[in-house]
């Protein structure tokens, strides 16, 4: 059984919760979080501290808070010399302190509150300062998914910035779409086969070879019949910067 | 049993055409492609047709061309009267040539050449001049998909300019994501759990309630560190544009 201890109550530490919470292999020691009710509808209440100092020792300490307090969360820990890892995309492994062992356990997903998810599917990717550690955080990784992966920090870092394009930028683009349907009475449901299908083609196609449109075959008609059409400008930016990148692109080939 | 000729022998032609071959409801009068070899592994030679000369009589055509292509092929057709209509997102139906019946039948849907699809969940978006052609084209879409909806030429445009962002914008993002996965040495698979959770939230929450990520939650320090990653300045500028969208939408909330 490997003993850990939880350190934050947002989104990723209470998903990280459920999964550990259903693995064998976990034995849950404590979570900390400064609110206790943020978390006690998935742990017994006397395992939820809210102080530094009632930390009990634990094999593994999962630092699950934003990427900007990871440093400062790290360096108040009351003790030395344990593995403490953190869950951030973003920030490096080095950003812990160097009183204690450092690693990383980043799952790569967009996590929802009340949406649940199959933590079976989600990528970890792990790293760590040393082998046995490593060893550890395998395990305890394999434990949950069955999608773990050896990422250093600069790797992590390209994956971070990829995830922002293919995830927050795409449900921007979402929203985009969700607008105009709106402004002009059609129910954005109609285009969810079209999200669901073109999400899906990337499983089997690389997105070179999924592409299509007016972009990539250069149909200047529909792409200046667009342009005319979309009445806000922030839409039209968008919509020629990505049409020039796509067009760009393509010239490359 | 409702004759249909199609017209046409591309993406959207040929997947239609799989379409009707399965539907009882349906009998396939001809088809007219350039090339008859286009065709042939789907649907008997004597069937085939290239001249317009030889169209026997059906009760609907439909002219599945790429939509530049539309009016001209409308025109060329050498009978009056009869029901006439398009496949093309972004063509009016009025584009039609005025010796016919006009109507469109829109499958909104991006597709592969090799990589069959569910008709039953593709949206049908239809239209028509008269009532009675309306009734035939539903019976139509009926039998083939479980998602038909009216829709009109105004509205038809806009589902087209929004497909453009959710379908063709998106998989371009997708493709960014692939190259800097490329560039430092990370399979782009890794990403694939979250392309697909993206798009499966949009099934049960708004794009709004979806956004996550540095731009919604106004963090200017990892904004900062991305863009001083990325060495592309098409990335660069991209980056920027949507994080500033998705940070002006959400000061509008």
């Amino acid at each position: 059984m490997i003993q850990i201890t939880l350190i934050g109550s947002g989104n990723v530490a209470q998903h990280l919760l459920s999964a550990f919470n259903k693995s064998d292999a976990v034995q849950i020691i404590q979570v900390y979080s400064r609110k206790i009710e943020s978390v006690s509808h998935l742990i017994s209440i006397d395992k939820i501290t809210n102080s530094f100092e009632d930390l009990a020792e634990a094999d593994v300490y999962i630092i699950a808070v934003s990427d900007d307090a990871v440093a400062k969360v790290a360096s108040q820990l009351p003790f030395k010399n344990r593995l403490v890892v953190h869950t951030s995309g973003s920030a490096s492994m080095e950003s812990l302190d160097d009183n204690n062992r450092k690693g990383v356990f980043y799952p790569l997903q967009t996590f929802t509150k009340g949406k649940e998810v199959d933590f079976k599917d989600i990528p970890i990717c792990i790293e760590s300062q040393f082998n046995d550690d490593y060893n550890v955080l395998k395990k305890l990784a394999d434990s949950i998914s069955d999608k773990v992966f050896t990422i250093n920090s600069g790797q992590r870092r390209s994956l971070h910035v990829s995830a922002v394009f293919v995830n927050n930028f795409v449900n921007h683009l979402y929203k985009i779409g969700n607008d105009i349907c709106d402004a002009h009475q059609v129910p954005f449901d109609i285009l969810q086969p079209l999200i669901k299908e073109t999400a899906d083609k990337i499983m089997s196609l690389s997105p070179d070879e999924a592409q299509t449109g007016p972009a990539k075959r250069n149909d200047q008609t529909t792409i200046e019949s667009h342009l005319d059409f979309l009445s806000d400008d922030n839409h039209k930016n968008i919509y020629k910067l990505l049409t020039q990148s796509i067009q760009d692109h393509g010239k490359k080939l």
